[in-house]
């Protein structure tokens, strides 16, 4: 199968981070491809931002529709994750969704941790419906320079917010954003509970869902656009959304 | 105070009949300036055309930043709301989010009568945690064109969703979409409870909200960005986001 | 538009100081009636005298019953709030509600600052159905006393109250109770996020109800009452309990 | 022990029906103590009465506190019940609070029957925290003059509503108000699940509580008042909110 | 009345002090029966010992359908409640369940002091549907050898964990496990809130159920087991899985 | 890998039959292992039975351990699920688990649709916290006996029951229980979302966590136990809780 790894900042060095890991990640006869968006944010840190990160992911999406057998959204905000799963003939799946997901197949409550602020995360996991499952949410006083400049001084930060998520209830600390892409592999051995990479579990998901074959619903918020009139997107996006109805 | 009316479809015709709503609701004193995006779906119906129309209205607000009081989002799905929130240094009030509210300062349990699906109604109005307080939503089997074919007789079907949302134990309704434009009005006199139109309650939030002269935050998610990259993005939106921090 | 500031508690100069700072808050346009109850708790500070207070509240409205154009609930405990908005035919709004809804179109979630306990205070919210938006209730070691003896102590007290509120994830703070009557001017400069005073929400909020011209509703538990017997009220509320049905 | 049952409606026939249910289901040792209050409604049936009604109980109660062991209130609203267990120096229980407890001790959801609306009595389990647990809400479209004219057709109304109730998923049904009182013996033996009377439930409740020996909270919102300025009130009333503190 | 105190832990010497209890909180007229399973974990401290602890428990009560009157679960797990209600021809309740409604029946929220974990206590009360009336969960840094070992030094430790409790919001709080009996009482003069023992509690509402002699429902997920085919259980329990379907 | 598709009925050919679905949802390299418990109830329809269920369960699972590397609960019921979690040192998933989280990675909210009860399903689908995501839940008034002499009837039956769920708004229905067993595959043709099936889901899931190679929790209720004293379990079992603690 053919997964696309789409990222949705524009800073390649990070689609290419994303996509390593991705195909560590993957089964034989699973085929990686990365994508990185035409337009948006260097690095995504604000709502503006992950809004206009949303049109250029279904930009890059609907460049690939037809060509992949599955989707994994490679950004911790899972951008655009209902409406590019709307969008595709294909599985999608978003990196934080997956860790969410994943946690709790493994015990009871989770955590998070990430640099910076954790609000938005809290709101995508209660889209998610998953806030009773959410034991922390914890955010590391630390930048990605900081990582490229002491990465021991950050590693111990995050192992520390770690140690916090596992003592407020988590059975399991999922690491959130690009900036922590490797912390699990480097901190699960000193780890009390599993650590999560969102694009590890997404890689397993997407597998999952495509070996699965189901077919996307017909009807409601998830059923395939068709006959929709819209300007200034891209040729490919504009094409799916003003497809003729299948049946 | 000046308002700007923000539509989030591309259809100009649209943007008058909310603007013509605004001004009819607006208090002496408050100017409507009405704009529509540069880009996107003629009229949002999916997911994924709802993405579009977010960046398409950060990129329209973007260029009246600072010009003026206050936004009213109009566009039923309140699209891109929290990021416009944390973009602009004014008051933004979307006119779903408008209504909910005010339905919730006139009794118990509010229910929503709009055409079509419903479910990403349900998901903005957990977004903004009122699911305790919504009794009914229901999806009025008729279409926009249908309304200039049969007024009549889509005003009849809009009564039965009323009428259904009552018995559901809803102690206002919401009219929700520009396509139940009018109707609050028409079907107010026979209706048990009060019919919400977003659009006159987001113009009466909006002027609340700017009259209570209250600054933004300084920290946390709805701050405003600074010193962000971004590329492919209208001049007066990549300003913004990369603007110097102002303390 | 007349707007009756209804104070609960029986202390005539609280009444004094709500009906200021309504009037600070209030359009031009708006009158500001100032009310204060018959009997009751001089100040509410226990669930018992707040349901006194309840009782007294609705004489004070019903003495008052279409001679305003709207009411203001000007006491922190939204005392009896369902139940005049019942009985009224103008919209009722009340202090704490306002500022929460206020606080909700400003940001993510919110904090409450209060003097001592906290408990009621997020039964309101519960009941108001905002408990996920919710961030932090932090109750300040103080009383209405030391604030006369110790102003800028009590208020360095508060400022720390609302530093709290925002590291716990505040994105406004309301700052609850009479007792803190114009704390949020004095703080608001040095304060991270909105302070929202719930007297000069509630006054926007009001006027935006009345404005919006809408009708109670005809049926359900929020519908006017009538042919109702009782006794031992004031001639005021058993002539508007007892009413003949409107229709 | 003796257990006052404590109505909040003025309708003294209502009282003695509920005192002879009480009695009915009491231990041998409980004796019941009945009461009306000195004002307020015949009959609660708006949300303006029971508040006006909380005022009368709390008066009522004031008249015996320190000469009962428990109070239960004979009233299907639960009225002023938070601040009634916050006055009193012993127990007090609800009919409608002890009913839905009992329920949740016998299966997984439980449903209410009752006569009109339902929304106030949502309202109050969410109150109690049992939503989840809430299977049906049946207002049954019934008097209580029917009841005296007909009572084998309101009967059959009743039958009908429990009936619903269990096919929505209720393992037991409470009926809520005094017109339905009898009504649970009446028609059990037909019911495919326990039906739950409020004062029976609240009967044993109370005994089983006073039998605890237990303390009140010395601190939070429902320690005993002390040292508060009241006015207008029963002497009675006045003097336990003035108390000075025990310890 | 007849009342079997189930333990479902292996240990007699839990069984005789629950016993004990069950005796010191019993009305005249009850008489109190203890049984100890016949096989699984001499104490339950984790998930896997507490399903055999289902297991053993509901063959301890078959052996006893039908000789007596209601059953108290003797383990702050409430292992197997919904199933051994479903099971038995009578009243079933358990001890922590039982707790936590005593505890909302005295104030607004409350908390749990026990030793160790406390994530398996927060999924029950969630499974009570009372998870927005839980203020605090303390799991007490000690075990019950510590106990033997030091009494002193373990009541100062939970006393520590009851003041928490208090300050995070408890109006009462329960003390949950074996290894705490006793505590309540020792602790309870120099409490702020009551302390609540589940055999206690539990003891009371056993009674106050049977006496309001309800039936079993007929029909729903609690109704009594018939026609079953089991293998490898105790004759008594097949008896009673395969029983004849009583109407 | 080796996947041990544990049933929790004693029912062999229930076993085979979904040992048959497991080896056509594997992947190559997959093998699969099917292993019926010792005792028991034949068809688990009963919560007393799904208890013994449980014990079974897990004496079937400690024979396994070390032995295989994950574990598909072959229940519908998820029985045990928790505890299996818990005791196993490798990833053990549940089918309706499995199923669930599928459905949300599909669309927005899902039914379920099963032979009989729906209770113990909506209790199963709050504690995986997922109440919010589901839209319907559909019990088809059908057996398995039927299903043998009906099989176009019932088809015909579960296609009624797959389009109510859709009409409340399902976007992905799962099928629920053993008897349901290769209708997916029959009616998902017609279907208008996807029909999932639980053990298919299962194997997937089962088989991304085993690459995902996580650790256990080493602290908290998912730990593995160790030194725990239990009688009258099988060998396996009981030296699995009483292991001496790695570390």
């Amino acid at each position: 199968m053919r997964l696309l790894v789409a990222n949705a900042n524009t800073t390649e060095a990070i689609t290419q981070l994303c996509a390593a890991s991705a195909r560590a990640a993957a089964a034989d006869g699973t085929e990686i491809l990365a994508a990185t968006p035409r337009f948006g944010a260097e690095v995504i840190s604000t709502r503006a931002e992950n809004i206009v990160a949303g049109h250029a992911l279904l930009e890059l999406l609907a460049a690939h529709a037809g060509k992949v057998d599955a989707v994994l959204l490679a950004v911790s905000h899972d951008t655009a994750l209902e409406a590019a799963r709307q969008l595709m003939p294909c599985p999608v799946v978003a990196m934080t969704e997956a860790a969410c997901f994943a946690a709790c197949l493994l015990g009871g409550r989770f955590g998070l941790v990430t640099f910076g602020g954790t609000e938005t995360y809290r709101e995508r996991i209660a889209a998610h419906g998953l806030s009773s499952r959410l034991a922390s949410l914890v955010g590391v006083d630390a930048t990605p320079q900081e990582t490229v400049r002491d990465p021991e001084g950050v590693a111990r930060k995050v192992a520390g917010g770690i140690a916090q998520a596992v003592s407020e209830g988590a059975d399991a600390v999922i690491l959130g954003g690009a900036a922590l892409a490797g912390m699990a592999d480097r901190l699960q051995a000193e780890a009390q509970v599993p650590l999560l990479d969102g694009i590890a579990c997404g890689v397993k998901f997407a597998e999952a869902l495509v070996s699965l074959r189901l077919p996307k619903p017909k009807v409601g918020s998830f059923a395939a656009a068709f006959g929709r009139s819209t300007s200034g997107v891209s040729p490919e996006l504009a094409a799916m959304l003003s497809a003729t109805r299948a049946d």
